[in-house]
């Protein structure tokens, strides 16, 4: 329902925040435990130029943030919640999120000096019983929650690692080299889903010197097969300034939606 | 300054509109010879579901294709232009195009049933003395006059084959494959720009049969090497609702910053 501010055993010590299993945490996905999601809102937002984190940015005067925890909750299919933010960062949250309609139980804990970093904050995090957990990125605020139902219930179906994604619409080319074809691409999104075993032993792994790579990548490097399913334009993953006005738009045509829907308007 | 509807020798029989070169129609790019632009506008946009060819669909009231030109007129690089759009609306592109001020001398002709067809109709409507062709989509209605601009200077600076690019900011997955290194990538935009004689040559080359391409794609296959210059986000491609979203955002903050500069609003 909000977020939870209380002390909690289940938090391994160094959290900020605190989490309460909700009755719904070990039913979500049936036999394979609960759904948690690790919500990371850790980042910079360098490219974003907006002078604080960018899961702080404000569109349509709500912190990213908020937009994307609104959008987790309407999507029903989640059972607990991480969230990770800049360290010192954490109470703020906690304040911002308390008034989120169904928000699942909450905890914040503060995140690493890299991505891979953070997640790990957050798998930390977890409460037992968690049989799957998203990782979604808060910059990634409109996700709509069929893409969020779409990975919970092919995890629970059986996939081990599961990402969402779209076909790639741009001509690329590689740098001093050929066009690509696109038809053999995808662009891969965020919650990606992830049987909680397989994303722990993935994390476990010292990283090979590769470079960055999102979860369903670590995973994928110990033998796990990545599934994919339907993403959403609409989830698009904001980074620059035309991204959040893209955001903004989006926005106000969700609120002139549903603003015509509440006054009859066809 | 307009678009020209009067009879002109240099426009190849079968052009549907014509085109009267301008004063400066050969000195554009030096010694290279005119600068000319085939601004393709003929793609039906299936995907923007708006019932009408995807140029033809208003963003802030005016159709993408006017935009697209106001953008050419703009760059003050083009010295001539040549518009490729659905037969029969030749005449209607012409009205559309006519009050567009600083436009290059303009001809409008009909396009073929693909892409490269219709750029191959295009590059037919040249006139006599264009040395540098640039091949402009319509749908990258708001591309910055500076895009333009690097674009025609890199190729009378040499470039035989130029396309502007942006990074690729999406992590992308080959289907049933891998994460792919997107450091490497770069997605390509338009207008792409280059020696004219070797436009002509490329599209002279049978396809092979790898399917399409993009013009920067077939001039490579003649041996001739494509050079990048810095594109910019907004020169982004309309293809889905969403972008026509972002389309009318971005034009909406142009028309607000116009407005503030207008009354000296800091």
């Amino acid at each position: 329902m909000s977020t939870t501010h209380d002390a909690e055993p289940a938090v391994p010590s160094g959290a900020a925040g605190s989490v309460r299993p909700g009755p719904d945490a070990t039913a979500g996905a049936g036999r394979r435990g609960g759904v948690a999601c690790v919500l990371v809102a850790a980042g910079a937002g360098t490219r974003l130029a907006a002078g604080r984190p960018k899961a702080f940015v404000p569109a349509a005067g709500r912190p990213l943030l908020v937009h994307a925890a609104e959008g987790l909750a309407a999507a029903g299919a989640v059972d607990v919640l991480v969230v990770v933010v800049p360290a010192g960062a954490e109470r703020a949250t906690e304040e911002l999120l308390a008034p989120v309609a169904g928000l699942p139980p909450a905890t914040v804990v503060a995140g690493g000096a890299s991505r891979q970093a953070s997640v790990a904050a957050g798998l930390a995090a977890l409460p037992d019983g968690t049989g799957v957990v998203l990782v979604h990125d808060a910059a990634r605020a409109l996700t709509p929650p069929a893409v969020v139902r779409r990975v919970v219930d092919a995890v629970a179906a059986g996939h081990g690692a599961v990402v969402p994604a779209v076909p790639v619409v741009d001509t690329l080319r590689e740098v001093g080299g050929r066009v690509v074809d696109r038809a053999r691409l995808r662009a891969v999104q965020t919650p990606q889903g992830f049987d909680v075993a397989a994303l722990r032993r993935a994390h476990a792994v010292p990283a090979d010197g590769e470079g960055a790579t999102d979860d369903a990548g670590l995973v994928e490097r110990t033998g796990v097969p990545v599934h994919v399913v339907d993403g959403d334009p609409e989830a698009l993953k904001v980074t620059t300034p035309l991204d959040l006005l893209l955001v903004e738009a989006l926005l106000a045509r969700r609120g002139a939606a549903r603003a015509a829907a509440a006054v009859g308007t066809p």
